[in-house]
This record gives C-alpha cells, sequence and structure tokens, in this order.
C-alpha cells in the first residue's frame, strides 16, 4: 500500500477512450534499440511495465522511408510488416495492465535520409538541420495529402499492433508538424503559412485525421514543445504555445508537453534540477480540460503528489527516471521508497542512442541487457550454492558487485583501503554540479547496510599475502585507477618529458583540495585530451579560486563527447561566461618554469601561454598492483582456498561510472552461473 | 582485345597457391553495407567480378565482438553463423572466374565495443582513438593466445566461406596488428614491445599462424601500412617499414602496401593527383619476391601499364577506380578507353561508409543499388516502347538522364539554356583543385556524342509555351539552382535584412568571375553556413585576388562535413597555410558599410571584423520557375501531346553533384518502367 499520501498518484486516468491505471505515465524516449532490436526494445518495455508505469511508450516510429534518420535506431512504421515487430512490445506492456504508446513521427528537415536517398519534406526549401549536403524540399500541396495519408497508414498500423495511445508529434525541433508550426522554418504564402492559425494547420488536421482513423478505441496524444529558449525566434510558453494549446486545447486526449529542442528537454543534472520545466508547462492544465502529461527528471514522490494537487500536471512523465528505476511506481505504491534508484541525470542513457547503440544507464546497469542477456533490475536469481566473496574496493564496481552478490544470496566482504565509500562517485560528486552523482553511492550504500549477508570495512588496504591469507573463494579486485601525470591521452600517444619543468597537479590531486590549498597566483592551465565533462568541471573549480584560467584542448570545441549527452553547448557557454580563455585544436608543445608552449593541431603553429600550474586531463591507467601481485602467485591460490580471482571496473580498464557499474554486476551475475551476451542484432524476418 | 601496349595487364599473376586473371585488383574497401546489407554487398562486389577486376576483396571482416566498431557496418565473422552471408559474395565473384580475398581485422584501440561493451584490446592501456570515455586494456600473454586464437578460426571460417585470399591486416591506424607495430601505441617491456623485432612479432606470428591454418588452399596477404606522414611519430616508408618488409619479405604471399591514415590513403582530387602514393610504395618491389599491390587512384591504362614495367607494382590496386567503373578493366582489355567513367577523386563513396550507410558515387549512380533496385552500372533494359523525351537543362542531372534514356533506345533531345554544357560541374570544375570534377560531364558528353538518336542543344532557353507547342511526350526539368544572396541556411533560419548594407556576391557571381572583377581591395568575408567544400574553394579563390581574407562560420571547424569525405584537416590546414583568418562558432548579427559583427554562438558576444566584400555560402533555392509555370497549365498538357512533366536534380532540391547524377539516373530507369529501391536491410536468420 502506498503512503496515504502518495495513494493519489495510484488514481486511474481516463485518457479519451482508453484509462491509464495510474498517474505514472513513460513518455516516448529512445533506446537506441528500436527496428534493428526489437526483441531487446520490447524486453525494456515490458521492465517498466511490470514496474508500476501505468502508460508506457514506444520511442519514435518513423512513419515513411522520406523521414530517415539512419544510422540511429528508431522505431519504424513504413507498412504492415512492421507490425509484428511492434506487436512483441504491446504485448509485453498489457501482459502487466498497462497502456502502451507509440509516437509517430515524420522527421522532416531533421532526415537526411542517407540509407533511402529520398528527398527530405519540409514547410519550405531549406537545408537538413545536420550538416549533410541535402536540402528538404517545399511540400506543395500533394505533398501534404500525402504526407496525411502516411499519418492516417501509420495510425491503423499502431491500432493493429495493439497501442492504446496514439502520437501526433511536433516536438524536439526534430518534426514535420513542428516544422510547419515555426516561422523560423515555415516561409510559405499559402495557407499552411503565414500567421499562427495557418502555421497550426496541418496540425489540426493530422490531429483530426488520426482521431477519424482510430479515435474510436485509441486515444490521441500530442506532443507539443511549449518552448525553445530562443526568444523571438522559436516557440516561446507565454506567446505563441498558448495560442496553439488555446486553439487546439480539446480536440487530442491528452497533452504531452515538454521543451525543444532535446539538449532542452533533458538537460542533466549539472545544469537543472528536478522540476526545470514546471515554469514552463504549469499554465497548460489552465487553458484544457484534457489532461496533460510533463516531464523533469522528477524522482521525488511528494514532488508529483504536489504536482497533481496543485493541479500542474494529471500524469507524471518520466523518461530517465523509468530507465534508472523502472519499479520506481511499485516502489512508491509498497511504500519502499529508500528502495527508489534515483536517476543521476547524467544523460549516458541519451548518448547510447546518440551513438546509435542499445542505451546505458549509470544507475541501472541492465537496462539493453533485458533480452540480451536476460537481466532484471530486481531479480536476481539466487546462487544454487552460496560462496563466499571478498570485494576489494569501495567504488561503484564494487558496491555494485556486492549489491548482486548479496541479492544473490551470498555472503560478501567489501574492504575498502581509503576512509569513505564510492571511490571516483565521491570524489567526483563533490565537484561542482555533480552532487546527484552521489546518488550511485548512496542507493547501494543502503542497500548492503540492510542485509545480514556483507560486512562492509573501511581504512582495509589488503595486499596479496593478506588476501592468500585470508582465503576467501572468490576475490574481486575493484582497485580504481588513476589519473596519468605525463599528458599521455590520445593527441600524444607517449609521456611528454617536458611537463614536470613547471608545478603540475594531477586530477586527482585537484579532487583532493590541491588547487585551493595551492599558493601559486598565476594561471591555471587545464589541458584536455580527456574530452568528456572533467576538465570543464575542474575549470569552474579553478576559476572558483580567483585564478585566471586557461583551457587548452586538441578538439575543435570544448568537451567533444559531452555532445553526446546534450550538454556540449551549455558547457562551452559556461566556461565563456565565467571568463576562462579556451584554447581549442591545440597540443602541448614544450614547458619552462612559467609558460607553456601549445601547438596548432592543424599549422604546427606554436604560441605560449603564461601558465603557473599545469593541470592535465589526459587519461588514465588501473590501478592494478594487487592483481599483478595476485597473478604473479597464482600456483599458491588453490592452497589458499581461492577459486577465483576477478579484476572488474576501473583496476581492469578505467572508462564511465556506468561502465564500472556494469562491470561490477556482469561480474555479479557470472560467478553466480548466468551466461553472456547475445551479440545479434534482433531483426529477423522470423517475426 | 586490348592495345598491344596494355597487355600486359592482362597476364595472370601468381600469389601463393591462387592466381590471379589479370592483374586488376579491387584492393579491400569499405563500402558502407556489410553484415546488415549482405545481399548488397555481394551484388556491388559481384558488379566487379562481372567488369573484369581480377580479385575482387570483401571490406574489413571484424573477427570478435572486442572489435565491434557500431554504427559502422563492415563485415563480420565473428563466428560460423556469418559464414553464409559471406558466402553470398565468394560465389557471385567466383561466377566470374575472379578471385575472392577478405580482409580480417582485429581493430584494437580503434575500436569503442559501443554496442558490445567488452573492453577493447591494445599492446599498453591507452584511450581509444575516438572521444568515446573508453579505454581499452593492455593485452597480456593470455590475451594474446586468445587473439592468435581468433584469427585462425577467422582465417577457417574465411576458406569455408571460399575465399581465396585471406588478408592480416596492418593498416589505416585501424588495427590492433598495426598498433602492435608502432611505437607511439605499443608501450610494452615484455618480448613484444620495444625494439621493432619485438613489435613486429605479432604480426609474424599471426602471419604465420594463418598459414599453417589455410596456407595450403589460401594465399595470405598482407596489408601494411608503410608511411603515416607523421615523421618520428609513426611508420615511415624509408625506415620502420622497410625494415618490416626486409624483415618478413618472404612470409606472406602477397604486399598490399599503402598510406595511413585513411585520410592519407584516400587522398581526393583537391589535394592529390593520380600515383600520388607511388614515391612511398616503389621500394617494396626492391625487398620482396612476392607479388605486390599498391593503389594511387589509378584510372590511366598507360600509367598501369608503366607501374608495371618499370617494376614498381605487379598488381595494379584500386578502390575508388573500381567504384566508378566496375567496368574498367573490362573497357581496357576490349579497348574501349574513352569508355571508361574514372573517378573524379571526391569521396563521396567514403562518405557513406563514414555516415554508416550504403555508399553512393558521384560518377557511378548504381552504386549501393545494384541490390536493392537491381541497377547494373553498363546495363539498361531496353525501354518496350522508344518514346520521346525533352530534357531540359545541360547539368548532371539531365546528362545523366539522357545517356540512360539514349541507352534505352529513345528518342532524346536536350536543351541548355546557356553556352555550355556540364552546369554546376562546369562552374566548380574551374575553382582551384577541382578539375577533375569536369570527367562527370566529358563522360556524358562523349556517350551522347557517340549516338544518333540524341539531340543536343546550347543556348535554347525554353519557357512554358515553348515545352507546350513542342508537344514532346516526356519532359524532364533539370534546371538546377542558384545560391542565395540573403544568408538564410542553418544558422539563420530566415532571411537576414542587414546583409546588403555593404558589397555582396554570391558564390555564383564569384565563380562568374566578379571577385577578379572587383575594384574593392578591403577585406573579403566569406560567411559559411554551407559546411562542405565550396566556401573554403571560394576563399582560395579569394585569396589569389591578393586581398585580405576572412572566414567565419558557425562551426567549429572549417568544412565540418569534409570529414566525412576525410579532407577537413587538410582544408583548414591550407587556409592557414595561406593566411586567412578563420572566426569559427560565429554567425552574422549585423553590417554597415566596411564592417561585419559577428556573434558568438555560444555566448552571443558580438565582434566586429572589417568587410569591404561579403559572399555568404548558406543554402541553395532550386530554379523551379518553368516547373512552376506548368505545373500551372497541367490542364493544357494531354491537348499538346505531354505525357509526363517531371522535375529532377537541382530544381527539385539542391544537393550532392552525387544526388544530381543519382535523380537523373533513377528518373530514366523509372519513366522506362524500372521499380523502386528494396528500402529494407537484408541481414535475415534465412541466409
Amino acid at each position: 500500500m502506498p503512503a496515504p499520501d502518495h495513494a493519489i498518484l495510484f488514481e486511474p486516468v481516463r485518457i479519451g477512450p482508453v484509462t491509464a491505471p495510474n498517474r505514472f505515465y513513460q513518455v516516448p524516449h529512445c533506446t537506441g534499440m528500436g527496428y534493428r532490436y526489437p526483441r531487446s526494445e520490447a524486453a525494456h518495455r515490458k521492465v517498466k511495465a511490470a514496474g508500476g508505469w501505468g502508460v508506457v511508450s514506444m520511442q519514435e516510429a518513423e512513419i515513411h522511408p522520406t523521414s530517415d534518420i539512419t544510422p540511429a535506431n528508431e522505431s519504424r512504421i513504413w507498412d504492415d510488416s512492421d507490425i509484428p515487430a511492434l506487436r512483441l512490445m504491446t504485448e509485453a506492456v498489457h501482459e502487466h495492465g498497462s497502456l502502451a504508446a507509440i509516437q509517430l513521427v515524420h522527421n522532416g528537415l531533421h532526415a537526411a535520409n542517407r540509407y533511402s536517398r529520398r528527398l527530405p519534406l519540409a514547410p519550405s526549401a531549406a537545408p537538413v538541420d545536420c550538416d549533410d549536403p541535402v536540402n528538404a524540399r517545399a511540400m506543395d500541396k500533394a505533398d501534404i495529402a500525402e504526407f496525411r495519408r502516411w499519418h492516417v497508414d501509420a495510425a491503423r498500423r499502431s491500432k493493429a499492433a495493439g497501442f492504446d495511445i496514439v502520437y501526433v508529434y511536433a516536438g524536439h525541433d526534430m518534426t514535420l508538424l513542428q516544422h510547419f508550426l515555426l516561422h523560423r522554418h515555415n516561409h510559405r504564402t499559402d495557407e499552411y503559412g503565414g500567421s499562427l492559425e495557418n502555421r497550426m494547420r496541418l496540425f489540426r488536421e493530422v490531429i483530426a485525421d488520426t482521431r477519424d482513423a482510430i479515435g474510436d478505441s485509441c486515444a490521441i496524444a500530442v506532443r507539443l514543445a511549449v518552448e525553445e529558449l530562443l526568444g523571438d525566434e522559436g516557440m516561446r510558453h507565454d506567446v505563441e504555445a498558448r495560442e496553439v494549446i488555446e486553439a487546439l486545447a480539446e480536440e487530442p486526449d491528452l497533452w504531452d508537453v515538454n521543451m525543444a529542442d532535446w539538449a532542452n528537454d533533458s538537460q542533466t543534472s549539472r545544469f537543472a534540477k528536478e522540476g526545470y520545466q514546471e515554469p514552463y508547462t504549469e499554465f497548460v492544465k489552465s487553458v484544457t480540460s484534457k489532461p496533460v502529461v510533463g516531464v523533469g527528471r522528477y524522482t521525488s514522490p511528494d514532488t508529483m503528489v504536489r504536482l497533481v494537487r496543485q493541479g500542474r500536471l494529471d500524469l507524471i512523465g518520466a523518461a530517465r527516471p523509468s530507465i534508472a528505476d523502472p519499479y520506481l511506481p511499485r516502489k512508491i505504491e509498497e511504500d519502499r521508497l529508500e528502495e527508489i534508484r534515483e536517476c543521476i541525470g547524467c544523460n549516458i542513457c541519451v548518448s547510447g542512442d546518440n551513438t546509435s547503440v542499445p542505451m546505458r544507464c549509470t544507475q541501472n546497469p541492465t537496462v539493453g541487457e533485458e533480452w540480451r542477456r536476460n537481466w532484471h533490475p530486481e531479480i536476481v536469481t539466487r546462487a544454487r550454492e552460496a560462496q563466499p566473496y571478498l570485494v576489494i574496493g569501495g567504488g561503484p564496481a564494487a558496491l555494485e558487485a556486492a549489491c548482486v552478490l548479496v541479492k544473490g544470496g551470498n555472503d560478501v566482504i567489501v574492504a575498502e583501503a581509503g576512509d569513505h565509500w564510492g571511490g571516483r562517485v565521491t570524489r567526483e560528486s563533490a565537484l561542482p554540479g555533480l552532487a546527484e552523482w552521489a546518488r550511485v553511492r548512496d542507493w547501494r550504500m543502503w542497500q548492503l547496510q540492510q542485509v545480514q549477508n556483507a560486512e562492509l570495512y573501511l581504512n582495509s588496504p589488503l595486499g596479496a599475502d593478506d588476501v592468500l591469507a585470508y582465503g576467501i573463494a572468490h576475490v574481486a579486485i575493484a582497485t580504481g585507477s588513476h589519473w596519468r601525470a605525463d599528458g599521455a591521452g590520445r593527441a600524444h600517444r607517449r609521456p611528454l618529458d617536458f611537463l614536470e619543468a613547471g608545478p603540475l597537479m594531477t586530477p586527482d590531486a585537484v579532487m583532493q583540495g590541491a588547487l585551493s590549498a595551492d599558493d601559486a597566483t598565476g594561471p591555471v592551465v587545464i589541458f584536455d585530451d580527456d574530452r568528456f565533462y572533467l576538465a570543464s568541471v575542474l575549470a569552474e573549480l579553478a576559476v572558483a579560486t580567483g585564478r585566471e584560467v586557461i583551457f587548452v584542448t586538441p578538439s575543435p570545441v570544448v568537451a567533444p563527447w559531452s555532445e553526446r549527452t546534450l550538454e556540449q553547448r551549455r558547457i562551452q557557454t559556461r566556461l565563456i561566461d565565467l571568463g576562462v580563455e579556451i584554447a581549442t585544436g591545440h597540443k602541448l608543445a614544450g614547458r619552462d618554469a612559467d609558460t607553456l608552449s601549445i601547438a596548432c593541431v592543424y599549422s604546427g603553429k606554436v604560441r605560449r601561454v603564461a601558465c603557473a600550474t599545469l593541470i592535465p586531463v589526459t587519461a588514465r591507467l588501473p590501478d592494478d598492483a594487487l592483481w599483478t601481485a595476485l597473478a604473479a602467485r597464482r600456483e599458491e591460490w588453490r592452497d589458499a582456498g581461492i577459486a577465483s580471482v576477478t579484476r572488474i571496473g576501473e583496476c581492469l580498464a578505467p572508462g564511465l561510472i556506468a561502465a564500472a557499474v556494469h562491470s561490477g554486476h556482469a561480474y555479479a551475475r557470472e560467478a553466480m552461473g548466468e551466461g553472456d551476451a547475445v551479440l545479434r542484432e534482433d531483426r529477423h524476418t522470423d517475426l
């Protein structure tokens, strides 16, 4: 039973001809699985339904080959042959009593049609929105009629595939219907362009078409981006968005409202806190009588209740929180709030879709593995024979492995050499903007503290002699990694011999407080060859010391891989706003006491920058001394009673926190006898 | 019969246990098809065999899930279940008497393993070579043994799949074996690192393993990058490469030698002319008695003969020339030299693989369509009933459509309004570095000039009245496109109202000579929002006038899409070397008579740059006035005797030259009754 305060979240909500069993609504989100991995996709959605999400949505489904964003793995509903793959998902969702939703899409000028080689379509002739040398053509009346027909056909197929809710989608600056709505894309002079009334004509027609086609049994949802943060260049929630919703208020059965583009919709915890969309979407309920769903990385049941009670939302939308914890609704329903595995807002999930592979999750390592490895986020099969484990280390890989092993009924000792749990998660969550990342540690520590079969020891460094003396059957080494001080990384594949000509701090030293303890007053130079978030966070930290900060990177932008997590623009803008001097496209060329020489990656031209303290953020190396020592004494293992010694996490290879968690999880499952992944795309004609 | 001078090219060449029927060798190259499109891949290779290539190679085939470069579509040979898809290719190639080759690969630290989530492998711990936050782990002895086993297993499967030649691959800075060879990647201190002898140990072992496994019936080829253009940081042809080949001279049955990385191997005609690899590879024949194959975008039979006679190569390697003309060998053999459709060196083929889709070719629009549309590069089925066609325009779409229609037996009139053939191809091939692009026009004009059923008219502008008066049954409108003068494009989705505050030239005007005729002496500012090659070429042209040139772009680099064609680094370096001032990451914000205001795309901060002449290179618009006029009089068509009027090429939507050629080709095939493409990936379990 939910706590009485939370009961309101479990009221059913009528959505046109269907009824959601509760207010938990997994809005459409990409998974990187889509049409190439339909069994994986279905298994992922099934777990959400099992976990209590009243509505579970598919990602966008392309309705026609003129909307082809290959190599991305979205869903497809081009013709009837796509129905069987989609039906896998609806059947899986219905099995648990939830509603299944599908978001039909034509990507308009967002699609370069690389695979289909068809010409993209748009309200007006324009280049597509990626850099491809491709132009969309302006649709004439016949094109518009055809597009409407495609959408109706796709809606009928959606019904045939078993969907309960069918979307008409105008969001993320990625859809033809939104392109018609926006004056920057729609330069037409006919009845589909000009006034807002004209620009929303096609949207209105398609909503009506869809209702006429399937509205008797399926709910018609509309997804509309109500704010783009572009000022007058875009849709503003307090200007045109309000007019659109007023004009179409009662046309759909449901309003799903959010921000565009995707980087505004899915902001990370570094840049936005829970509920960040509320100021932009709260007006919608006052304009329509239809149910409204919105998102904002909600993980707190109290916040959800407030949103419903205050009349801001009828349904609590979620993408990322449902990925981090597919069982979030059920845990609220059963008043097991401490067990909620909260999203940390890191957007590693997004990076999966952005690299066209099944997504991962930092908090939930079973994501993307539900079908191919048969991993369940809540269920661990108990080991047939419980075994004793010694896990050495206290970072994310160690804690995750311990959690899974304990759940499997094994006895686990966790020994951390230092004086705190969490390893790099603890270090990094103390940095500007990354506080929510501590949830990776906190959720696991809470789990381990509830059980009888885990023993946790801090300040317990172990050597090979210790491990052999203890003789615990299974040993997992999770001793982590450290940042290189020698400049080696991508741009410089070998160590540089000149770095020590002046003061140097590794990122580890900075995270231990070296920068704030530094006596120097001259410029801090950060050399970033890591290319993700850390160097930019350290730059923020350095700015806070009051010193001049220069950011040098061989990349053309600051933190290029953060484009995958939708953060790049915000990161570079923040550094500029903080007054950081940025030198992109430069490698290191030399150093003396107070200057650094940097060389243009194109021309080789060298310039000198003042440098009192250098922080090279280039690459990490495994801390594998314990492994090496034990491996050298392998012949002693058996006599010591040791059956296996295994490296997990970063002492094997440094990477994402998500990879460390995944490594710990995989180790534990495999140790208990689970098999390997199916590494084939699962799209077959036999569906 | 070949011309006597060319007969040497048709001598058979013994390669270990097999014999190539001639000296034409299609080296391994990517197609963007690979494991997801095996029927497409096989059909593409089959056409090469039919066209006379004595050896036809598959692209690289990944031997294990630890070498996973998803989303790229390479070949896979992970286990026996991959054999049927590969056998499609060998059977197709054998049908025409050619040898089939496969290039086995482990990508080492070039693979981020996004899909498999396995840890990448490398000689030493290091970040992978893309920006992914992933590190390869250093292989221990057990890993090395396992890798050798994978390679042997893959070699055995290759034999089972019917391949005649199996590669051991150390090239492109993309393979584990090369990573071991290179001192910048190999920091080992055991017998696999340190001296060159040690660094080549694994390479030697794998060559021997492969020979032991399958050398009785398959030839063992080695692909080695002999020059990286990195000075002492990399492999130099005159230092370590020579030592490697001396040490292993007689180990393989064939040496396939080239430059690395890929951007050096596949240089475009803008930066390198036919034979550019010869200075780096010519030494190889003097070091080994085994046959040697090399590449250099060879399309000239005389050059090929010289290479053989001078003892530089035994086999003429080709990737791009075999794509542009799969029948190149046969045309030499039959002494039909004028019919050779020469590669223009634009690397649009490469862009296909680089965007993970089946590749295209500017010269050969049937590439990637061999299976899915059943298009053949040489064969056009004659129309059941010949029809009269009027093709209006003289650019690439018009000329290609005319060629195909004429081949199908139709009567074709081509009417060009201007005084030259080739449209944009003629304009652009006059620009610095692009001369070879004229081959697109020249090949087609030659074809049309040989036949009786084509009439060609220059200086023949046609209006709707003319078209209706002529009453030719089928009308193709190919009137092209023009560059916008209003600044609208990607960064500015609507026209800018301030551009005309000072002198402005469109790219069309510049190509007509406006810049050299310009009286102004102040700075030329090029604003590039097109993001491919043209703006950078115009910058070269502007530099040649002696004026200061400033290059402004919203992108973080110059010509970002040219990364897809492997040209980006060379383009930006060239502009820097020419003294062009580059302002990346800036949009247009305002203009007065002699200055332009540009705004940082991150911070919005505005700076002013001197500007005497502005060249906005942003986007193009279709020249579709004739279409619009005819469409408005559709009810008169029938009485005039017109059955169809169709837009093709850029008057429908501007894009690549390759897209215009493809559009013209598709129009002609479809007009003669051929069907639509199969738009499904063709990887099915039923193989």
